[in-house]
Parts: C-alpha cells; structure tokens; sequence
C-alpha cells in the first residue's frame, strides 16, 4: 500500500462527506447515531473478540496493567458507550443557529450562523471508546472524521468502525463520513497532519510529547491539551469549612484526571488555621504530601518540596503545598507554575475573588469551587472531545460547539454599497 | 546583533507586557490612544520626512507606482490614521464581558469571559498605515502587538512606533505593548513564526504566496486571508432590477478589493433578459467581459473564458461569466472554484436562499445584496485586522472580537463534585 496515496484518498473522501454531513438535518443524524447505537449492541460478542484479539496481543507486548484497562472492552463498558451516544443524541445541534443578526446602516442585516468545522483528524491512545465517542460528536456536530488509536487498539477499532459505517448507511449517509485508519504504521500519523487541504483540524490525545511533536509537526490547526497542574490558593479571607471542604475535594476526588489540584497555595496568615485540619484529612486518604517550609513548620514532618514539584502534573496522590504572603503572590505562583488548565480561589472577600476572575489566564477560573468541577459534563456542554490549554478558537472543554464555526450570513433586498 | 537573540527578547518583553495590558481598564487603553492619536498629530512633520526617506529607497528600487502608493504618508492620510484612532477608542472592549452565565445541577454557577489572545504578531506590507491601525486594535483588545511592515516602510514604521511608545508611556503602560520589529532582515520573520512560547497568533497580510509560506512554517496558529474569488448567482427568480443593480455594484463599486465579485453566474432561464442589459452596464464602465460559451451565444463580441479564468482573482476590470443550470450547478461551481470568501445569491425564492445560505461554505455568505459589503466596517465590527478565509478561530472580517478567546469561569459557594 503506498501511505501517502492512502491518506490523500482517505482526505478526499472526508471532504466529500464532509459537504454532504454539513447539511444534513438534525433527524438524519441522530438517526444514524441510533443506528450505530444498535450495531454495538447487536455486535456485542463481535467487539469483545476483536477485544480479546487486542488484549492478547497487549499481553505479549507487555502493557502494563493501567494501559491494558483502558484496552478492555466489557459488557458494561459496551453498554456505557451505548448510553454516550444516547446522550449526544440528546444534545442539540449546534448547526445552522443564527446569531447577532441586526439591521445595518446600509440596511442589510448582518448574523453569523454556526457552521461544522469540516473534517476532524482524531489522534488517540489504544482506548476502544473514543473512538465511538468521537465519531458521535464528530457527527452531531456536522463534521467528518478521520479517526486514529493507537496501534495496540487496532482490532476493536475496525470492529467498532464497522458498527459505525453500517449505522451510517442505514440513515442514508456516507460511511466516509467517519473512517479509521486501518494501518498501525506509525507514518500514517505524519500523512494525516499535513493534509491541510482536506483536513481542517486535527486533535490528539495522549502523552504530553506526543502531542507537542504533533503540534510542532502539523500544518493544520490543533487543538491541544498539554498537562494540567491545577492549583487552589485558600486566601487568608476564605471560609475555613468551604476551604478543607473543596481543598479536599479537589485533591481526592479523583487522582488521574487532568482537572485535580496538584498544589494548594495558602495565604500566610490563614495556614496555621486550615493546613493541619486539611493535612489530617489528606494523610487519612493516603496522599503524600511535600510542602515548602513555612508549611514544613506547621506540618511538621512531612517531605520537603523541591523546585520540580511545582512543575509537576502528579496524576497521583501526591500533593505539593506553599504558603504564600497574598493574593499576589499566589497568581504570580500559578503564573509561572500553572498550565494555564484549571485554578481556583477561595475567599469570602468580593475584590479578590473578582481580581483572581480576571487575572488568572487560565482555561478555567473558579471560587469558592472544586478544580474537580472543569468538565464538559459538568459544564453542561454534552460530553467533550477534549479539553484545550490553548486560547485560540477553543479553551478549556471543547463540547460540540468547538468543533463549529461561524459563516457571517447577510441579508438584503437589493442593498447595494455606496 | 544575534536575530535569534533579539527576536527572543522581544517575544518576552511582549508576555510581560501582555499580562499588564490583559488587565489594564478600558478607560487607560484608550487614554493611551488618545495620546498615541496626539504623538501622531504633534510628529507629523517628523512621520513625513521619515517617509520621504522611504520614498526615495523605494523610488530608487523601483517600486511601482501602486506600492509607492502605498508607502505614501502624507497630511490628508495622517488625519485619516488619527480618525482611525478615534474610531478605536470609540468601539466597545470586548475584554470581559460575561456571557452564558447559567447555574448547573451542581449548583456551580458556569459561563465565559471574553480575555484578550496575549501576544499578536503581524506581518504586512510596507503600507505604514496599517502599523498605527494594527496596533490601536490590538492595544484596545488587550493584546500586545509585535509588528513587522515591509522593508521599505521602515523609516515611516519606525516614526510611527516612536509615537506609540511615547503614548503608551504617557498612561503608563510598558511601551512594550506595541513593539517594532527594527531589522530588515527576513530572517526576522522566520524567528518570529516560531516565538510558540511567546506569540499567541500570527496574522500575515499580503501576497498569497508570502502568507502560504508563513501558514507552512509557522509552529503558532496563523489568522489568514488566501484569496478573494467572490461569485454573485443570479437565479431565474430573481428580480430583474436587484439583480442588474447588486451585480454591477459587485464588480465596479472598486475593483482592487478582495469583496469584489469575480465571477457572475447565471441561471439559464434568465440569462437572456438578465445579461444584455447589464453587460451594457459593465461595459460602459469599461469592464472586460469574458464568457462561457452559452453566454458569449448571448453577448457576441465578447472574449472567451478560458478554464484558467473561473480560478482567477482578478483585482481589476475584468469579470467571467458562466451562465449554470440551477441552484445545484451554481453552488457547485463556488464549491469547486470559490476560495470560500464571500458569495451572494439574487433571487426572490425563499427556499432557494434558505439552501444558498446554508450551503455556500463561505465566511460571508449573501442574499439579495452586493459581496462588497463583506468589511468590517460594513458589519459593525469597527475596523478589521484583517478577513480570515479559515475555518478556524475567527472566519470573515476580523475586529475586536477575533482578537480574543473566552475562559470559563465558575462561581461557587463551596460546592464539590459528588
């Protein structure tokens, strides 16, 4: 097969699709969404062989245990997926809704109406369910999709492709409207950040190097989310109950997500207050916790944090901890520390809590709430096909509507310019 | 000098300046404006004597008459920079308004706020004006600027920067929000697409191939503007008077413009009482008619469009007329031969212009009114940076808006995710 031949094809019939998903009605699409909704059910045993084909050869390749559950299709992880595609039929279609449309001086009335983005290049780890996830959003949405896991995935990706191309076919749509990429070879990847002509952004998950040599490699817009070092600063006007209440939360809700607080930023003359009370509570629940040394002094006993620390994304129960003198201090923190994803503040004082709303430059900015919280469910946006740390087009969950744009539309009645 | 160097140190004096300016109030940017507008009004004698320097290299280059008209500077275009200026200060700041702000089932409270992209760098041609103008919208959106003008502009660019900087400085803000790029060298601008750390977006203005070229290197998303081959479809519902009326105003209200219309299409069922009367029109004002063969049968006497000529921005006197089926085969034809800038429907169908505005994918899409009013001004965006034919970001005439992205913010009062 010769890959570039195969990737500029597969481009082309994207493009193709692309034209026809763009207009399709609300009803074809959720129809299709049903349809592929019902192929994984009905090809349930036929997925989790082409699962257990994967696993095996996982096995062999000695993936370790994390990797491997993320491999696994069961059952219920079927029936989970199922449920997501119900849920992004639930949600509305962005496309085609009209805005901001006012009459001009001229008398021409000026709107913009949303409009899919066109075709979406997915670049994921061996996670089977992304890919049905990202095709329904990718669908929903009115783009289409050229989809690629990672190689260990290979199997349950042309079987859950499969389930996909018939549901589309059953609601009269192109089945080039989402297609996988069938060969592992890694050369593919390069191909298909480089079809600027046929691809109109490309949005990989994965491992932070990955994901920035895609960047650095790709000439097509990517939306990308690098690492996310969360930080919630407790100032020294914040409510103590609320304080330990979301500083835990934030901490051990759950440890792998890139929305958990990694530091807590403590404002000087509340730390003596809420750091051992907190510190109880975050040692019952296992996590490690390494501090600066104004925080070693009311802690005594615990690891000292060493200048990595505040660079670092844990993923893990693992919690750096600085005392600052205020406010300032704390933003210059997540500042030169942060990954610009998710911080929040808490305090009961009006003007701080409004300067960190303003101030802080990053995708999320919460008060008085948990980091936890940064989630397109939670948001209320449907399920997310990632979460963006850049400021261009998208930041923060990226739900349906980033993957849309607007198309000014104007409306007239013989209008010409003067 | 070390480029390398220079350009670096650049990129980090405009971070520093950009989180200044990010929360710098309304009323201190456009005090800085309204100094900038008073530098520019007091140094005038010193901005034309830098440009008659520029003048005379550019002469001795042998500059055509149309750049030489370009670099020009003179009283009546310094007043018009000023009253560009005034029109800046005059538009609302997009920098923090508050948008969708709804409570969840949480009980969190979840919207967005408007916040300035950081740093812009603009490259363009040696047309002074645009450096005054660039750097006012990027001032007033919160961002700071790294400007680079054409090489034979860069005595008028660098009298131009003196007073911005003296006007930043006199509501003290870090004159390094605006900065200009002092070399010549065009390696400056292969330093400054790859500034990822410290430039946020690249917006190139001019010639298709230079900003082709910035698109293919740049590791920084690029707001582009490609070219501007604008239809107009005249379909055989159309009223006779609105379509002679839009259509010539499409092609001649100017010509040079990349909202001009390019090409006519024309529904068979009208094209013998549409076109007589307005190729009188056309040709009247000395407009180059060239046609497919059905409309030359119409025409005779007129030149014959070549295939060559449906893929061509002509920028003059000149229009390609194709006279097409329906519907289908005129948007068809904008599919294969548009470059997705502005296309505009004349018909009195409804559900023709319903289908015309939802699947023309273009950035302006029009019905029953003339393509040159795809322009900022004409839509109320104030000035425009530029028109975007991307997909990505910001699509159409870019102002204020275009120049910023939305964070999520979250308000709580000590909620946690359960």
């Amino acid at each position: 097969m010769d890959l570039q031949e195969y990737m500029l094809r597969m481009g082309k019939q994207a493009r193709e699709a692309a034209k026809i998903l763009a207009k399709t009605p609300t009803k074809v699409k959720n129809q299709a969404l049903e349809a592929i909704a019902q192929q994984l059910r009905q090809q349930q045993q036929l997925l989790l062989a082409a699962n257990a084909k994967d696993l095996e050869t996982g096995k062999a390749k000695g993936l370790d245990s994390a990797l491997l559950d993320r491999l696994t299709l069961n059952d219920l992880r079927i029936t989970n997926l199922i449920e997501g595609l119900h849920q992004v039929i639930a949600l509305p279609d962005p496309v085609g809704a009209i805005t901001d449309l006012n009459y001009r001086p001229s008398g021409i009335q000026v709107g913009k109406m949303r409009v899919p983005l066109g075709v979406v290049g997915m670049i994921y780890e061996s996670r089977p369910n992304v890919t049905a996830e990202a095709a329904a959003l990718c669908l929903k949405s009115g783009n289409a999709t050229i989809l690629r896991g990672g190689s260990e995935s290979i199997h349950s990706n042309q079987a859950i492709a499969q389930c996909i191309s018939a549901g589309l076919q059953a609601a009269s749509l192109p089945s080039t409207a989402v297609q996988v990429i069938e060969t592992t070879d890694r050369a593919a990847v390069g191909e298909l950040i480089r079809l600027a002509k046929y691809v109109d952004v490309i949005i990989p998950r994965g491992g932070k190097s990955l994901i920035e040599r895609i960047s650095q490699e790709a000439c097509i817009p990517v939306i990308k989310h690098l690492d996310g070092i969360c930080h919630t600063y407790i100032d020294d006007q914040a409510d103590l109950d609320k304080a330990i209440t979301v500083a835990y939360n934030a901490k051990t809700q759950r440890y792998g997500t890139c929305n958990t607080m990694e530091t807590l930023l403590v404002a000087a003359g509340i730390a003596a207050q809420v750091l051992p009370p907190l510190a109880e509570k975050y040692q019952a629940a296992g996590v490690e916790l390494r501090g600066c040394p104004v925080t070693q002094a009311i802690l005594p006993g615990i690891q000292s944090a060493t200048a990595e620390d505040w660079d670092t994304e844990y993923l893990a129960p693992i919690l750096s901890i600085r005392v600052v003198k205020d406010l300032d201090e704390a933003m210059e923190h997540i500042c030169q520390h942060g990954s610009q994803h998710t911080d929040a503040i808490i305090t009961e004082n009006w003007n701080r809590a409004r300067r960190f709303l303003t101030e802080v430059d990053s995708s999320s900015v919460m008060v008085n709430t948990s980091t936890r919280f940064a989630d397109g469910f939670e948001y209320g946006l449907g399920a997310e096909i990632g979460i963006s740390t850049d400021k261009f087009h998208a930041r923060g969950p990226v739900g349906l509507e980033g993957l849309t744009s607007q198309k000014f539309i104007v409306l007239g009645d013989g209008q010409i310019r003067q």
